[in-house]
């Protein structure tokens, strides 16, 4: 028996490769809903729609709306861009701050955080997700501070997942509580609030 | 003409009572409901309900919900508690790092603030009203960045205002994007970073 026509050619010769495809359909239809309308607007249906998915199999496939998060989170980090190491604490550091920045300030990426951690407020299930994803985030950029630790720029028991998240959350902050763009000045001085304090021992457990 | 019976006494006594009391009703009631249900929950006609005021009275005053958020944040902002003065910068960003720690882990008002947060994200007005709120909050903790600027604890040019966001940040930031709840080392912490960087001129404008 030969596939009939309506199955995509990469079926044929990349096992797997519809699938990879409709869930990549998928999660960015989710995505773009999910800036465009938050939490609220976010249905299995819709998405399937959006994507040019069967819904049944969306269904199948995510089962539910937080189900359906928690696999965009997932995808998020393992598709972000990976750390620097640029062998100095400082300019390590800023690399992160200005890739948060550039998230933040991303009309869709940015509408999608903040829809996201929106959601996380009252969805517990939305809410794990975002803390797993954030966690996979600061595990991506901890050997930056485990490398200053090694070259002595800033002092042994230093928790690196203290420093990342120190550089981040000035970022967050702005974006949630002021009118205010994030410029590449308040990332760059959020990274290095971050490494100074880091270098005084703030940071040691 | 003498008032009729059902005009409450203080309002014969004190101008003005009644209206304050209504407000002070409606907002707690406004608080509550925000806290329980957030932003989707929030509808004037169940508010007034909830406060025991008449509906009209409650529609009259606020009109919207929008308006109703404002003047709630409004209220928070000029009730909460004045900025301490220990002689000290360390002193005082501790003392605020504590204060908005046991504002964010208060069951009533951290859930208040995580709701808040995320009706702002798709609620220009309630975002406006929010960030008016910040920026008193801001204003009222910015002499002690002054006082030590005075003192020659930090440079002349630093911005009272990014020392006093860089203390409340990862206090926030941890709230939103990890499950862990805000000890009070983290708080201490947090103060402490944020003296060392502008110690050290990060926040010279």
């Amino acid at each position: 028996m030969t596939p009939s026509g309506n199955v995509p050619s990469d079926r044929l010769t990349r096992p797997g490769g519809r699938t990879a495809r409709v869930r990549e359909d998928v999660l960015t239809a989710a995505g773009d809903q999910l800036a465009e309308t938050g939490l609220p607007g976010l249905d299995l249906g819709v998405v399937a729609a959006r994507a040019g998915v069967g819904k049944s199999t969306v269904y199948r496939r995510w089962g539910t709306v937080p189900g359906l998060i928690a696999d965009l989170l997932t995808e998020m980090a393992t598709s972000s861009l990976p750390r620097t190491d640029s062998g100095d604490l400082d300019s390590d550091l800023r690399a992160n701050a200005r890739l948060v920045r550039k998230t933040l300030i991303d009309p869709r990426q940015g509408t999608l955080f903040t829809a996201l951690i929106a959601a996380a407020t009252t969805d517990p299930a939305t809410a794990a997700a975002l803390h797993r994803f954030y966690a996979v985030r600061v595990q991506e950029w901890a050997p930056c501070v485990q490398s200053a630790i090694a070259r002595g720029e800033v002092p042994v028991g230093t928790d690196p997942a203290q420093v990342i998240r120190a550089t981040s959350a000035p970022l967050y902050y702005r974006l949630l509580t002021t009118p205010d763009r994030i410029t590449v000045g308040d990332a760059d001085r959020a990274a290095r609030a971050a490494s100074v304090a880091a270098k005084a021992g703030v940071f040691v457990n």
